[in-house]
């Protein structure tokens, strides 16, 4: 039994910081960082990677919507055209920072509002996986567990990673709990390893109301935002692991 | 004989165009292409990218400062570390579309105020050069003739290309007569063709007042953004074939 | 019979321009001018202002989706919090270089997606209304006709001005067609007069497909960023006043 | 005896905070608040009117250069003319939060480099001064203590106040000490409180090297970002008043 845990980060923007990359990034095997639209600014990019290097952690890219000042999580009405041309730029730019530090870019996976866009809109999905694909098809494409992305993203011979996530709630229809529905965010660290065991060992997560979701996860995501982010992250990887699941990326 | 001439292309951004680069492009042998800072959004940088591959152009990135409303001519008192990084961040994103199509990135050329501070800042020169080495030191780097920039990329084992301009007028010390000066832009296409024939041939070019400078070029910078601006560039390119002088590309 | 004509001015951005306003001012009764956020910028609001101002033509705040590369026409999932301060910004910045003119805001009109989605969005058409109502209440308040924007504004006890279209097709339901649909935009002169003359003796527009909608105008937009829009605008208003209807400012 | 205290705030960004100006502006007297040019947004600049209207505090406008990423630190070269439209611009924004919450706007301080620009370069003094008297000849102009900015304020007619600042050292020029450079920011509330001590009451500070310069200051500049900024501000305010001195708004 094995899991990728992985993180957003980079998610600062100039004199701006968001969350503890240097912590969190000691307990997850995956760094999913900013690219410079929904967060993210050139300098804040070559530290991030250079510090996800440094601790071995696999390097992937993080692309959102153009839109700042509300850090990509609002849906706009962009074409694909428009969302393959803004995910192949960013891959490019992090890349250019992996690059000159010597490292290897393993994975996209996209922020906020594009994410839950290529969720569930297939020629959004079909965009962003292109974008991938003709960047490098050797990278992991990661999305939403039974998403379009997923499908967008096997359907172009793309390896894919299903995620799912240790401390948001779902809904029935499998999607998570808008952020802005109380309870959305689980920041009990014994509660968001419950859900994360449930995924891996049963492949099902409780959904609002109290119905269950089936799942098939290849990586879990952690936020790294919340004021105890790192906590949870210990106490998730090291509660998975004292159950004999192994915590590594997804190559 | 041989010259490059290259012309800054693809300076539009979303519902904005600037110059004519499907004419300019049908003249010159290299395009450097805006990477989204001071001009150009990842669209305007897809089509363009595939208008020069189309056309045989060799492709360059053409980084700026991020200084939309300025379109990057007004200097910011920037670190050596921000340049190196806002510079990395572009030629990535650039590199990213190249790839896509197919292309290979040839060169980088900084834009308006970074290209000048990179020609007399020795530390922006270098941070700059730094750049362009850690992605690719295969990659020409184009600064003016006899600048600290191309002393920096000496310095750093790159190949270098020396830029003179057809279409600009020089000041005693071999800078550019500042855009706000009256007359610093060359707008007859014989003046032009003539101030060309000058650089190549006697390795000299009339500046203000009336001196000459002594410089030596690899490649010809046309502008693509005056009325115009095709026509010169055809007068200038054929005037200097009809010289005897090869127009090819600088690889 | 009267009849107000506005047209969107102040589109340009930095080293971008966008219509010809000099020469559209000269046509219409009212200008809308934006305000930074989908277009415009601090220098090019304060030349707008006072070309107006110049002209005699009433003006107005143009406030948009913070979207430029998107020009404000990609519609995005803001709250009515969002919209509200959004606008409220907008106005403000706009407002102070009106009043460094010594001239008077008379209007506020939103732009492209904002617009739109204030047409149909109760909840957006408030936040507008209110934002509109909050800085002066007794701005005019420029809506599509028979819209949401419309109905908020009245409910607020706003002056309102209900807009039809000169240039745009209108679909079944009054709304106008699409750009990105084929023969939406009307760049034919004579055609655009009829739909404005139309609109103003008999209270209709011809709808796609073949259907008639009922609506009743106070103020008729002119779009200024076609090649031939002055043109067309001088024809509008010369028709029109043939006809005996009197041009004015809404106020 | 009588003095200021005046706090720049209103410096978050989207989902980015800086700052923690609840606790802060129960200690200060003036606030300046950011308008979305270094920092800001709508949304935050409505919170932060309404939260000083409502804690008494007078509200000023913080306008600065268009550089979100360098926080409106880097120097840029602006002409004049750019200067008095991003601060019209600036002003115009702020007012209208002020006014849809019925409170008054008493004053502009520029922020940072544009600050710091102005208080050096009369040119770019003048612009920003009449940017102010353009808006409003009755606002306050806050500028440092004896600078170009001060002068300029003065030579329009508008009523200025001289600027010292608690927590930062002086070079011997009368100009502050770069915050690049160690030891710039006085952390130590006792240290700060000396330093407001011998600016009130003996109108000198001291400064690196050891020398003193003479200064006479109207407000005192207590900063908001460090992590016990609102302690030193307490310590501060306190500090004064024990000594006799008042702490009163500028007008």
């Amino acid at each position: 039994m094995q899991i990728d845990l992985n993180c957003d980060v980079g998610e600062g923007f100039g004199a701006y910081t968001l969350g503890n990359d240097a912590e969190i990034l000691q307990h997850v095997t995956s760094a999913n960082i900013a690219c410079g639209f929904h967060a993210g600014d050139p300098t804040t990019m070559r530290r991030t990677v250079r510090l996800a290097a440094e601790l071995g952690v696999a390097i992937g890219a993080h692309p959102g919507l153009p839109d700042l000042v509300g850090f990509g999580r609002r849906n706009m009405h962009i074409s694909p055209r428009d969302a393959q041309d803004m995910v192949l730029y960013q891959i490019g730019a992090l890349a250019a920072f992996v690059r000159a530090e010597g490292a290897t870019l393993k994975h996209v996976k996209p922020h906020g509002a594009l994410y839950n866009m290529a969720a569930v809109n297939l020629e959004i999905a079909r965009a962003t996986a292109q974008a991938v694909s003709r960047f490098d098809s050797a990278l992991v494409l990661i999305g939403l567990a039974g998403s379009a992305l997923i499908r967008a993203g096997k359907d172009l011979g793309l390896r894919v990673a299903q995620e799912a996530f240790a401390d948001r709630t779902y809904e029935a229809d499998g999607t998570l709990t808008p952020r802005t529905t109380e309870g959305a965010v689980i920041s009990d660290a014994a509660a968001a390893l419950e859900q994360c065991r449930s995924i891996i060992l049963q492949g099902v997560v409780r959904s609002r109301p109290d119905t269950v979701v089936h799942l098939q996860a290849d990586t879990l995501c952690i936020h790294g935002d919340s004021p105890r982010a790192a906590e949870l992250a210990m106490a998730v990887r090291h509660g998975l692991e004292a159950d004999g699941i192994e915590i590594r990326p997804l190559a």
